[in-house]
């Protein structure tokens, strides 16, 4: 916005006279609006082999007691300012519980998964039901749903948080409190409540509907092999939406889990969106082209594909499937209007 | 409608031609419309005491061949007018399948379910999903899909047909394909496409959300024993809908299917509502009170409820649970916006 | 279903014999479904010429007294098997209102709609909404509102009603309440609660939200010719639906109001559809050809399109619009999953 | 989180290691999670006495040339941390348009409102339609239509813009375009496209569902005197939303118009909401006590309550009603489940 020929003194008077008064001329503006969205975050990997050091040295300095919350390794996107999380809107993170560790009955308007990396016989409880985590099991903790983790057996557990925190942070609705009582007593046998008997439900009743609260990685193993053949999103491969029977919608209101299968050799196309996503390797060694970044992945590894970067992704097997996990916002986007998905040109010479 | 003072001869004649150009008057009109709707259908009950002599006759007489369709008993309300089904909406009927008989394999815009009564072994494929049946067990043919049945063992199968024909034929919209060969192939494995791994599904993709087609009969009675404290319904008791997880609404757009628990003793309040439904005893013994009939039922038996009649159930056993199916139209009244429920007065002086 | 080598003689007394107790065995069918839907119903066309002469004759011959009812011809289709109706979902009729004539207030489940033919300056008085009514003005009275009609001029009104009656007839869902007064008190200005004002909605208030009652002709015809130059539709030229603004949808769930221009001599391309429609010509003069039917129509005739016939239409004028006006039911098809179009051949080898 | 007898030193140096690598333990958290939102943003008032001077001044000091972009004033909440907005997700502006001036024609992923405050004869056309600006009237332009303002009269015209461009930026989801010329050519008649003729619909075709664009103040105010007499909400008087007719919800997925009158005298109960609000004063003197904050009010004024703040409102006059247009950031909680809604205790002794 040109000033013309006026005075250009009498102007940053009047602009401090406004903010003294809490009013801000438009015509500060140093830029026009661009185009496109400026990207700040960055794509970014972290990997197992480090953070598995990293989980055992905090393990040893950093004691969980039944008084002490959770032991957590938060991946913290180099592009934010300000804040620290994995995406805008998303926190990504790995958890270690030792044996005999109990992180503590409480329940957050945040709305959390987990995603079980290694340990077998580590339990959630959720709203009373019981739930057993083994590897590639995915657990749900909605919105506002008492949970509590424990450890009962004698090997360590590593599971991946994802949560809606930073949205919520940023909407300023972080309701928290604690269970009475360190751990929930355990009303209701899982292998009901987790199951198909979940789906015949009340009808006209003042009893809540149950929540489907964790699927095993078996049904999700089994859902991806009934796919091998199909021929899949040109830029995901076999991508599977964990959906919500209460619903037939997504995951959660504000972040939707996903599994894809990248067949042994499969090389994907670009495409980018105006969701971001973050992700964990399960199976499989690969490499991602996100923006200007390539980021090769091995199990274990964690990695951030930002809103509106291209991406593309290849097996770099040509035997085995990889297995990709992964949270985004997009029914964020979808719910406001402002999802936007658009094939695009690779940005990588290389490929 | 009065003509007071005019000649009535002139209107006769004046209706007379008009119907000749297909016109009617409507001063015509015997009686004020009523205030409540006028019930022809009937409360009526089916004793499988002469249903299972009935059909152990029909697999006499009647050969179900390759060539030959279906072996059915149609239960055929006696307060319908014209048309012969069970309700305006709905048909429940029998089906009888013999040994090595194979009930070949189409498709039809009515939209059907199966409740197994008696028999293991038989089978239905959906849709290139082949899926075992086993009493108990509620297997879904949503609308257009194919299915074939067929019975491999050396033991006769019976089970309920629940259809929403009734309603296509009134909407003249009875479409109907033979499949190529009198059986599908198999391409899908039941236990991936009927279990939690349905739950995934194909994200951005031209291929279609799988269905769920199968509620297997452990998990039904899991839901309802998980149930067995909860204050339920004052007038149905524990009363579950098996719910479509791809919508988390109704089993389908025009037909739903509850299962109900009557606890030991439990004694259901009166009430009324616009939709109808036609059940079936599964366990239990005792006495549904419809408008002014009383049906006793044992296992085995079916009873239709009409729109509008008032109803309460009783369980007559003191020690045990009596559990019912039944198939309901609610779903399109309450599409339609013309669904009605209210609590009411028993219409039974001997209860 | 053949009978094989089996005693047809033992088959029919078995009929009889389950006849007796409300069965029927399905092996008695005639004969396979058929592929599509049997068409009973039939196209056919009321001329106004005709239908003016017959209410002013019905004026003559039937008094509408302040404790009579309406005056009305009902179009009925010739193809209706047991009840009489325009076809099995909807009743179009002609009602004449004199100077001076009160139709009492009353509700009942049956939504209707009027479209005024001729004569200005009755009223219908909806839910304490008093509208005035002019030709071309559509006036909505949607399930369970009260409604009062008047003319309060000196000259004779004629309108169209389109009601659901058959289908709430055929779903035994019919209740019916008169006003305790002939007329209801007049409480809310139209032209606040019809008009942009409406838009304006109560929040978390116990109040019910205003309906749309009334879309003005000149609106109608506003949109009508702002589409003009449009494309419109191959099978209908420039259709547009009057929605509902309290959710974006149909008119109301179970019938959709239409008004369609076909321009100068437009001709339209042949398609079918499982929803059926009544017409009534506003403007111009046509043909349309409906299965095996030529049904040629001028201003102020009535034609119906059942389900599933083919049908197209041709403005046989060269220089002046036609306009059409119609109800359907095909929110009820689109409700239940039952809607199917499809544009097909034309069955005319004249035109 | 107790380090309990570890070396803190190792702990710190741990710290430091992770930030390398963009990880972050959780055990640094230094409190533990508050049971409510912490409240940064605060509430405020802006007086139109200032405003006016200041937009006064700024008309002198800021050229608008048709190269040149907005003249705007902003409010900016005294508790934002790092951005400028008036809210985490919404900003509201007032903007000047002298006479002969053009804002030339672009389009942004941001939605936005106007609501004009003062002077006849300033246009807003959308999408092609051109809309006459008066004070009371509400403009819409949705998110990524083409828009562009101008001021042909001799008089200078004040309005408030609003608009969700803290989220979109928040998003990162700021798509911007501007049209090929500075006006966009009018192509339809406003009068037809923002009338009752809208809620007349295109079937079947490509075209796109025109939007509604400008609800005019006489509806408005006709809306407002129709519901004078009703109960009102306890917590808002008489509250109207501007309703979106294509779907009956919110006035944008992001954002919602509300209009409301407290009748003379009226004092409402406090409650308090997980959404936030900015209001401008069209009629009346008051007084809003937020939280702790008691804000006067007078026409022409504009004030925040940020989420989770107590409210309340007075009308001071005995005599006359007050009238506040306000925006709110509502749709966005409530399709993310995260709408919280509560009576509450007054923080206010004073009252």
């Amino acid at each position: 916005m040109s000033l013309s020929s006026r005075d250009q003194r009498s102007i940053e008077a009047f602009d401090a006279e406004l903010a003294a008064r809490h009013v801000e001329g438009m015509w500060n503006l140093a830029a026009p609006p661009s185009a496109e969205p400026k990207k700040s975050l960055l794509p970014c990997l972290w990997k197992w082999s480090e953070i598995e050091r990293d989980l055992e040295h905090a393990g040893e300095v950093v004691d969980l007691g039944p008084k002490e919350e959770r032991r957590v390794l938060r991946l913290v996107n180099p592009g934010m300012q300000g804040r620290r999380a994995t995406t805008h809107t998303l926190q990504m993170s790995y958890q270690l519980v030792k044996p005999g560790e109990i992180a503590r009955a409480h329940r957050h308007t945040i709305a959390a998964i987990r995603f079980v990396v290694k340990g077998t016989g580590a339990f959630t409880t959720v709203d009373g039901t019981k739930l057993a985590m083994s590897p590639g099991d995915l657990i749900l903790t909605p919105s506002w749903m008492f949970h509590d983790h424990g450890n009962d057996t004698d090997e360590p557990v590593v599971w991946i948080d994802g949560l809606d925190s930073p949205l919520v942070s940023y909407l300023g609705v972080g309701f928290f409190e604690h269970f009475p009582q360190d751990r929930q007593p355990v009303r209701k046998a899982s292998e009901v409540f987790n199951e198909h008997s979940l789906l015949l439900r009340p009808v006209a009743s003042g009893s809540a509907q149950p929540s489907l609260l964790k699927y095993p990685w078996q049904a999700t193993l089994d859902a991806l092999h009934a796919r091998q053949g199909d021929a899949g999103s040109p830029f995901d491969g076999v991508l599977l939406e964990y959906s919500n029977p209460a619903t037939g919608g997504h995951t959660f209101p504000t972040l939707s889990c996903c599994v894809q299968m990248l067949r042994a050799g499969e090389k994907t196309q670009a495409h980018r969106h105006t969701s971001g996503a973050a992700y964990h390797v399960v199976r499989g060694q690969g490499t991602s082209f996100v923006g200007p970044a390539e980021l090769a992945w091995e199990p274990g590894d964690c990695f951030v594909i930002p809103p509106w970067y291209s991406h593309e992704h290849i097996n770099r097997s040509s035997t085995s499937d990889a297995i990709l996990f992964s949270i985004s916002d997009s029914p964020i986007l979808e719910a406001l209007g402002l999802l936007r998905t658009e094939p695009c040109k690779s940005e990588h010479m290389t490929i």
